[in-house]
């Protein structure tokens, strides 16, 4: 079975100065990041501005990347839905496309309780062929899940072998998840632009899943932690994780995001579609500020 | 320009057993509430489970809604969404198939603000050449306009013509809203299952949108009122607001709905889709206790 | 054990036009009250706006109220805190004052999760020796507790042996929570103004704990009910729930239930503390409308 | 007037083992804060676990913080109620006990709207005679204020000089608010654990109130910026800011706070009251190990 682990990077949307989708420096990004070393990519994340796009734009967006990456990484879809039904026709035509898993958060519902979770994701399982990752982004999906409440979908729903686990504190619900398990084989991805990677992994996750800009940041910490060098892992992490800080700020985080990866060469235009918090000359004077600062440090990639 | 008032229904999404779109109980749940004096219809408002039906299914209700409905009566169509776009998109739509109207709730959104609500009304109108119904329900939307701010909607956006007030208490927002506005002209619409109807139409509203599976009781309601008999329409909401008040049970509203509108011979089915609260025994016992009661005191509709 | 059950009545907290505690006018309605035959009061409710006394003021208000009840009727002392130790601590004091149980709901907080509201009520049960009604108001709270959880808090803390529910849909959550129970004893009382207190005893309720101004038209549904005239019972609530509909309006629901008090020669100043949602000139408009149409419909209490 | 500025430390308030309040630990946290060169105190801020206090503890508290003070520094005391009318006896007290000023949020209340925060604010001002911090922090004030009601805060009302600023992105909303207000005169503070606090004074914040446990830091980063050297307040601001941004984890946040102020040797105890988030071992390690890496980078307060 599909086993995620390392850095999964979510991908962005990138929009022509028209508004349309841009697919080409969509393929630039990934190509960016293949090189950079990620271990799979995700597609019509909540940070790919995917509540924005129109169901003819995210088909056009899997086939793009999938396309792109070619099999040589895994592909992760987005396919949360707020109607069962919706997100099992999401999640076929995902599957279809070629997406080696989807994601999927519990749906936005008043009054949602827990056996109602579990069948939504049961039913999801029953009706599709690749795994599901439970996305618990509580902020996001206005929904929080329990660890025992998230080990109960693992263990009822065998498809659901991934959690992307966004609920922070992370590090300690990931501790938490991991002691009441016992065991219980599920691989747990952290998120939240990477801001706590090395305290998630300390906890016990097997890598990140976020859109964060330079991912050869995140690569090179799961890497060296995975090779049996916390020291230099931390010594990565620690040196850096200013610019994951800045980057991850609620509100405007995607519209910094897409200016770095325009600084860097990856997007042509940096603009989010509307209604978005746009960058502006404050964050962007700080911006430049902090990234002159660790280019002086001797950062590689910006 | 189109003048909203009275009693616009807001129709329910009928399923088949099998989980489809049942159009032909469309109809039926359209000629009944005709025949009940209904000045007006909205479809695909937030309990006709729109956020549970695909594009191509959205589509087909509306194209189905306009043909019953024949020009008889407005037509009114949900159409918000989560971007600007999308939700122009949506609206294009609905007023190429016919719409007479559109209804848009604040987009959802991390750190919405009242400027970036008003831009996005207002590249709505600039887009769509068919009047606009601001929707204003937070719980729904996650986002509350103060009275200032629904002022400043309709007072910048021509096209903002009606506002669908359902911010508890409402009949006290309606009249702050008609003592801040001075005479600018707009329509105030009340709805939360009727259940305020009254003493919304006391505080200054022009009828009701609403869901409610017993529109009859609305319509005299309005028309006793506006016909200059406030003393009859009190006799029959006060009589009748007990049924409002249990069909517009949070969570479960939709499932007693339909479950009137099964047993009134519109619809052929009551289900929901998932996820939703289903009727359990205990409200199904509840609702025919309280339509018997209705029935012997000579309720004529049920 | 103490049992709750039949009608028990959340006293308001009334002031002088000084903006004093009027202690003689919460004598009153305790008078009022008990000549209505209501069987138990509750003071420091949600709605008797205990957030905004002082602790000396509390203080005073349940010496009052167990000095004027004097034994005659159980008195629930409301002693919900942030802190588990402050809870502790006014729940003694409350006990010493005479307070025959206490409400507690689970501590507000960030991050809170179902283990820690369990040990929550099991350290508080610990430190007093009178029952603990546990308060289930979500929207109140900030917390939503699943039928399981309370369950489990009325397993593992014998005190519990009550819970006021009030997560609406109440009836179908009280029928789940029967259901689940498989015959574990504590009493469930409703609340929510009275406004589905037929459907609550319908659904396994032993009565309702609320602030509704007419409890005798509580006390006439539950005794009835409870005497086998479900017949009568329905007669008198279907009857009446219009008044209950329309006082227990979000926001502005105290004000009006303290000038209803006013009106019936309970209290001697409608006015509620700052910040507080006051009684506009249309709300009240629509409150003498309601009172007179029922007034001439014969009700023999307004 | 009482001039704002620089960092002023949120104090914890320490627990003996015994669970007792620890005024010799927090005069110790004073010393050493002083020391570090702090240039004024809060005392019963939101992390003092000021709502797990009781009134005669909080009293304790400020009559503890004022004594140690010795009127060194301004000390600003939290006073945030649900009443207007005890916000006021609780800042008047505060006043005569000696605070240089109040920190107030906006009452927390259903349906509360922006009239009702400028009167409470207005209200609170005509009956202190201290100034008073605005504190905005929807996350736990429960409610959002834009810009502009923030600078008609401070314009209608005179005492309210300062704006704890505290609803994130905070960068972009300083900016905002400095640009809208034209030069209106007052002072920002950011907080958040001083997670942003370069970015935020660069957008124009006059400092930070916060509870950070190595306040060194953030006074030298002030310091820096303030001297002109904004060059060197980067230095120091971005080589340590992983620091901050581990102690202000949602939830955890102080527990691990009182624990780094405890390894520091000010206070005797970490403990939090219950209901809190203790310190697991996975967050235990991972404070060790950043503790760790830093020491060996040469930070000289750890």
């Amino acid at each position: 079975m599909l086993k995620l682990e390392g850095v999964l990077s979510v991908l962005p949307t990138p929009f022509t100065t028209e508004g349309e989708v841009d697919l080409q420096s969509l393929r630039n990004v990934i190509r960016m990041f293949l090189k950079a070393g990620v271990n799979g990519f995700t597609a019509l994340g909540v940070t790919s501005e995917t509540n924005k796009l129109t169901d003819s734009e995210k088909k056009r967006v899997i086939e793009t990347v999938v396309d792109e990456v070619h099999g040589r990484v895994p592909v992760v879809v987005g396919t949360t839905a707020e109607g069962t039904q919706t997100c099992v026709e999401s999640s076929r035509l995902a599957a279809e496309l070629g997406a080696s898993a989807v994601m999927v958060s519990p749906p936005r519902m008043i009054k949602l309780n827990s056996d109602a979770v579990v069948r939504h994701y049961k039913t999801l399982a029953d009706a599709v062929n690749i795994p599901i990752v439970v996305q618990d982004y509580p902020i996001i999906s206005g929904y929080a899940m329990e660890p025992a409440l998230l080990l109960r979908i693992v263990r009822e729903v065998s498809k659901a072998s991934a959690i992307k686990l966004e609920d922070a504190p992370t590090p300690l619900k990931i501790s938490r998840l991991r002691a009441l398990a016992e065991g219980t084989p599920f691989a747990i991805l952290g998120g939240l632009g990477g801001m706590y990677l090395l305290e998630e992994l300390l906890a016990g996750a097997d890598g990140a899943m976020t859109g964060f800009s330079i991912p050869e940041i995140l690569v090179e910490v799961v890497r060296e932690f995975h090779a049996g060098n916390p020291e230099k892992a931390k010594d990565v992490f620690y040196r850096y994780v200013g610019i994951m800080r800045f980057e991850f700020q609620e509100g405007i985080g995607m519209a910094i995001r897409k200016e770095i990866l325009r600084k860097r060469g990856a997007i042509a235009n940096a603009a989010i579609r509307d209604p978005g918090t746009k960058l502006d000359a404050s964050t962007l004077q700080s911006l430049e500020a902090l990234l002159a600062w660790y280019r002086k440090e001797g950062c590689p990639w910006i």
